[in-house]
């Protein structure tokens, strides 16, 4: 037990008593040249995009495609250790004197450590999100963000299913798939997009925040339903309905612990002596929040966004904003690397015939999903001065929870070769898109934040 | 693949098609509740211990021994997951429907993940020591360091030796082990505890983390004799001087690096436009640092130390210092806490007669390794006004390192279990006296440091 511990310490040691070392030092190895590649290459095109002043998850996504699956094969998915580059296993194997068949089952079943990490960071992304955002500012939008949510998820689920029936002869079956796959928008890709534009707390951003954690609620309702039609070829209500109470539960109850838990978490504040209490406090609320939506079947992202919120009203906000930047840096950039590691870019290569039909059809979801939730931006009444194009365009990346509706129809098995590879090219080219077109519509905004388009060098 | 990377946000999809989105609920729940219970735990007592102004790493091993192996079996080892308490099994089966045998297999499969960033802990904090060390300083006290590293291993090793040989009767290859594993001196204990205190750059703390390092590196030389004569029954000659030349490369290089390299990362530094490339610069170079350092044979803790040095020099170090603080302190109390959890106190019951030979030992053990590293801490020559029994004090906890050697000692099948019980209960002993003598120590220095205390209450 002590070994297994310490391992990763003291692979010399092992080594001389004959333990599996030199597999350890391989494992070692290939995790540190992991960590160089990831934020060596994020680092350096963050650089260059921030010169044309392109948000840096751009940056995180192009460095995982150059690294994985469509590029150098030096960090592939989990699942796929298989396909890692030769040349990589071999320099490891020839410093670590392990095989390259362990270094592959090691690659394999440790992935998970860095997938866990990155998902850590999605979770303080979206915790540091809930900080930054003003709950008053959110409340007060909140029927704006709401017309935004349901056009963005009405129009592209319509338009899309009734596309894919109409024009593409497709299944009514696969049509509705498809359909509730546009509904999606990543909350993750545009709040890190706000935040390098500094336009998370302008009344658009607060919007668009607001908008996109409705839409997730919205999308995983429209999902369950769908899901339910495909397995069971009808859907319960009551499954639905218990689902919808249990939205209104937590958003209700978010609301209700950051209006009236604050006194509490000041009280607690006040106490604290040791200088590390608040980020432990910080952390374990976000878990907190995560395992309560998650009990709820919601998303653990939501839970970290809501526990955000809460911790934002209170006085460690400032303290907490500070402590989890650095985390959020390193641990979502390892998150939207790894996005980028997953994408299959061969699918649009147009030399490919039997790429057509897929890339066809992406066109026409594309378009969709742009069309869709550009309108609900432009869906927004009232003669208020918001840049109504800014708030569309923020809707637009699907992101990661594109990637995770898409995966779903795989998995159920509903999907076609086909439409599975155009609704990847619809995810990843809404995803590619959604930054730089938000830097530009961004830049035509009046309100006063586009003053600070780029955060301070070294700030 | 796409399922894989994003189970963890998605359960409830996936349970609707049918995956193992039980046991992926369970797998969150389980790491949930294990982050509330250790930082949870960790802050409390960290709180109550600083009203006596003790140090926050206390807290840290309590709370791990509460919640572990001689305590709740709330948080087991890697390895013991069958020993996990069925209360809290059974619960969260009860949530998430996955069967108690699911959650436990699981429990074994993912712990890695845990131990992992409790690594990457010990590392950040190495690296924080290294940014708060300053080296001209660490180079002054050089000699005096070297001479409390060198007195502080020579000693406990031939007394910890010769009492096993003579009053223990015990054979001379286990009391060569034994006297090894005195040699220890835990860097992380010190280190932290040092902080706590706010003495790592008082004279005293430059020399205790010098001899630390220094130690480190000696207790490996030993180590690898010692193993080499258990292992082939004698020394290669070759093997050795391989090590020490490595060593000494090391140390050299990071020497010349921390001197000649601080130009590169300052034109670097001036360059980076991106907020959140700074400290994933930081993560590289402390990578970089420890592949290099285990490459050569040696610990990866030594080389996130150097990392630390080199970067603590350039115009970055203010900002990483500010940035890496929380990652320690997330992290590290993980490392700290899991070390607590492998603490099996029931060596101590001296109502077990079995324990009588055992206890018997560790007292010889503990005193000896008490005495020596005092004794090392009173050789420093020269009327400095220097703080000797403070410098002694330091180098006494053995903590993780002394675990390390504990660990090999049992892996190699040399020792006996009534050594192997001795010398886990003088590692116990010294890495939680350690703190509290220290906390008194420095409270009779009569260096400007000691009036901070304890660092600020939420600063």
């Amino acid at each position: 037990m002590i070994d297994r511990l310490f391992l990763s310490h003291a692979p010399w040691f092992l080594a001389s008593v004959g333990e599996d070392a030199n597999i350890e030092l391989a494992s070692f190895l290939m995790s540190g040249v992991r960590v160089l590649l990831i934020f060596g290459l994020a680092v350096l095109l963050a650089e260059i995009l921030a010169r044309f002043k392109l948000p840096s998850i751009l940056g995180c996504l192009l460095a995982g495609v150059i690294l994985g699956t469509s590029g150098l094969h030096w960090v592939v998915p989990g699942g796929a250790a298989a396909s890692l580059s030769p040349g990589l296993v071999n320099a490891i194997a020839a410093i670590s004197h392990a095989t390259p068949a362990e270094i592959i089952e090691d690659y394999e079943s440790r992935f998970i450590i860095i997938e866990r990490i990155g998902g850590l960071g999605l979770l303080c992304l979206l915790f540091l999100t809930g900080l930054e955002s003003d709950l008053d500012e959110l409340i007060r939008v909140g029927f704006q963000a709401t017309t935004v949510a349901v056009v963005g998820v009405i129009l592209p689920f319509i338009l899309g299913m009734l596309g894919l029936i109409y024009l593409f002869h497709a299944p009514v079956i696969v049509a509705l798939f498809a359909g509730a796959a546009l509904t999606a928008t990543s909350i993750g890709i545009t709040a890190s997009v706000l935040k390098d534009l500094g336009q998370l707390s302008s009344k658009e951003g607060q919007i668009i925040i607001g908008a996109a954690v409705l839409d997730d609620i919205l999308g995983i309702v429209i999902l369950a339903i769908v899901v339910a039609l495909v397995k069971e070829g009808n859907v319960e209500f009551s499954q639905i309905a218990y689902l919808i109470l249990n939205a209104i539960f937590f958003v209700g109850g978010a609301l209700l612990l950051s209006r009236y838990g604050i006194p509490f978490f000041n009280a607690l504040a006040e106490k604290f002596e040791v200088e590390g209490s608040p980020v432990m406090l910080g952390v374990m609320v976000i878990f907190v929040m995560a395992m309560v939506a998650m009990g709820l079947r919601l998303e653990s992202a939501l839970g970290a966004f809501a526990a955000g919120l809460v911790m934002g009203s209170t006085q460690l906000a400032k303290q907490l904003e500070e402590e989890m930047k650095p985390l959020v840096t390193l641990f979502a950039t390892i998150f939207f690397v790894l996005i980028g590691v997953e994408i299959d870019l061969s699918l649009f290569n147009p030399l490919e015939p039997s790429n057509w039909p897929g890339l066809l059809m992406a066109t026409f979801l594309i378009v969709v999903a742009i069309v869709g939730k550009l309108a609900a931006g432009f869906a927004i009444f009232g003669s208020d001065p918001v840049n109504r194009l800014a708030i569309g365009t923020g809707m637009v990346p699907r992101g990661e929870v594109g990637l995770i509706f898409v995966g779903l129809g795989t998995a159920t098995g509903v999907l076609d070769s086909t439409t599975d590879a155009a609704l990847i090219l619809m995810v990843i080219a809404t995803t590619f898109l959604a930054p730089v077109l938000l830097r530009f519509v961004f830049s035509d905004t009046s309100a006063p934040a586009n003053l600070k388009v780029k955060p301070d060098a070294g700030g």
